[in-house]
């Protein structure tokens, strides 16, 4: 059983739309925010350093949300965080928001390692070995 | 061969992220405002009557984008617009960025036509009849 | 001395612009985010009902900011409210936003009292009492 | 009698909230793209290089907005842009946001030009001359 990372998310009124609801592309940030905390649980910062020098970054290749029930102005949301698959060099994050017991979304997020090189297109790269190992634990079973 | 609806999208400097490119989340707002485009082309308005009298609406219950190549500021994306799938109660928007002829992304956006009764939950209903036929022949061969 | 309202804000990657740091539009957001959270400490809601039954609510006439320094991604920033003016029909909300003690941008949101009946526009109205109460201590002596 | 840059733009439904109206930060978006567009019919772009070479930018270190009437989904706003104050190292714009000839927000935004060396605070430096005479048309009387 894997090990799944917690944090919360309070709904501000800026997240909503006329329809009286956070707006389904609030979602995605909140995804992305909830990845870089889990990163930064893990002793890592959105733009790390490989171990040979070369900075690295996770250019995401792709996003989805399943929409289960609408989330309101002021609801705190909890969102569990878990690696759907570790690739060798990529990771697919996936994110369960609930409300309670109630849940309200399902998303994943792909993201490729990459060499960030000045001047050139990124340059997909094994994910270094301390990483993928801090990352293990969390995979799905 | 089904037709496509074509639109246009300025990425603006707000629209951009300190990696220096547009910010994943944008794409999602951007197929909704094709959608809206693409709709009020075919007579439509976001929030539409059916013939009964009662108020229909389409909460989406998945969006999904994949990430081929980076947008960058005062970029020009074309946005072609079609249907990948017609159902009785949902419809599935399929929306293909270009910049030029470079692909830049591809996504989907699936929405769900509601009865939309104040104080209730949404409920699925049929997608009205003339609706649907304008629909019909944007669905992807 | 009046009192403060303390709360924080981390700024996350999607706060971001191309220019590295912060866009200067996410400062109101954030204005926003830390007035419903004083609200809320005062016991207030962000729609809340006067006394004799009415919805009273505080659509905002004004809001400025001056920049004083970048706030970066991953900054933690230090927010600081106070009330700058307590009219009878209206507030004025002061924010300082700090990164330790260095200071990053000077705020203010001016808001009027209005009874909001369906259909037509807000119309300005005393704000309650009691809440004016809860405000005065906030006030910038 | 000064000269008026002017432009459009369409408020959409990710610009709303929950109160059915726009969001009074998605204005500090709007005044940027106009700013940009007008910048780029001078034939500017954001980020200019002055003659001798060294890259300027142009910060900003206040923006304010006030609000008049709200803006709704759908509606077609005009904009129209003028310079309220040009110092030799500052520029003052102001956007006078119209729906037909109703009155629906007055803003303005203040940059400073500054000379953008990589590791080292934007240091201002005067507006290079012909950015200058092209800006002065516009300045209001």
């Amino acid at each position: 059983m894997g090990e799944v990372f917690r944090t919360r998310r309070l709904v501000e009124f800026s997240d909503t739309d006329m329809a009286g609801i956070a707006h389904f592309s609030a979602f995605f940030r909140w995804m992305e925010a909830a990845e870089h905390e889990f990163l930064r649980s893990l002793g890592y910062s959105i733009f790390d350093k490989a171990a040979e020098g070369h900075a690295v970054s996770f250019p995401r290749v792709n996003a989805t949300c399943d929409y289960r029930s609408p989330a309101h102005c002021v609801d705190t949301l909890d969102i569990e965080v878990t690696v759907a698959r570790l690739g060798s060099k990529s990771v697919t994050y996936a994110f369960h928001f609930l409300r309670g017991d109630q849940a309200i979304a399902d998303g994943k997020m792909t993201s490729v390692c990459c060499k960030m090189t000045a001047g050139e297109p990124p340059q997909p790269t094994p994910i270094p070995g301390d990483m993928a190992e801090s990352l293990r634990p969390f995979v799905v079973a």
